[in-house]
């Protein structure tokens, strides 16, 4: 987890989002880096990111594994395409598909570690397997099919 | 939308839910109602609940998925063992598998209407549709694989 995130690569007006903005004061900011062949991301939940007492609220998972997802899928794309992750024209993707399996419940006060394989990388396309897991054990399995941000999505 | 929402029938102590819970104030506080044979919720996202610019964040949209399908698996199954939803012990469903489809861009600004349709249930396990809509069109479809909260998750 050495050096710039994937979603500090992002252009400013771009960098807004809910789960992984750093320009949203009231967001996760998931950060996600290389480690090898896959990517790591960590994240530790607050006391209100909960589902039933003690345990960590679902949407928030399903969160991390989108926004883990949708960063490996612009890394890969950019290593792919032996290009910096920061040039331009930005890569930026969005999600077309999300799939949770929650396979143990996760407990709170954990930081959660989301783990990110790249099955399928293709220019404007990219499938990424995330897996969550907290205090030692996988608790959640992800599959995001995520695509190159359509050129309409930046003029709003 | 008339009456009491699926989410005020839960016992206090399993209240506490990020995405739907009374008891949490920092939450989203989803409320889901029967409309007929379906089940209907409406949300008015937050400015700081943004993906890219003037788009909805993919997250909250599966989040909100998750809860009214998780809410409609437990009215569902308390409508066809003919008992009061409110009535113990609670039924209270966990997600044990999201699966969302993000069909459009979702426009900030607009109400999000989530309906659920009842695709299966028996008693410790429920599968639900969602679909989302906002300004008319539908945004994301999801279907949650909902199951009754294991024992074990009331102990902690």
């Amino acid at each position: 987890m050495n050096g710039k995130a994937f979603q500090d690569h992002y252009p400013d007006e771009l960098s807004h989002c809910y789960g992984c903005g750093r320009n949203n004061p009231d967001g996760h900011r998931l950060k996600s880096y290389w480690d090898g062949e896959s990517t790591i991301a960590r994240f530790r939940p607050e006391a209100h990111h909960v589902a039933l007492p003690g345990y960590v609220y679902g949407g928030l998972i399903a969160s991390l594994i989108d926004c883990h997802g949708t960063g490996t899928a612009a890394a890969a794309t950019a290593r792919a395409q032996g290009r910096d992750l920061g040039s331009e024209p930005p890569l930026r993707f969005v999600t077309a598909s999300l799939q949770v399996d929650y396979l143990a419940p996760t407990p709170m006060g954990e930081e959660l570690e989301l783990r990110g394989e790249i099955l399928e990388v293709s220019g404007r396309k990219a499938v990424i397997e995330v897996t969550v897991r907290a205090a030692g054990e996988i608790r959640a399995r992800g599959r995001v099919v995520a695509v190159l941000m359509p050129e309409g999505m930046k003029s709003r």
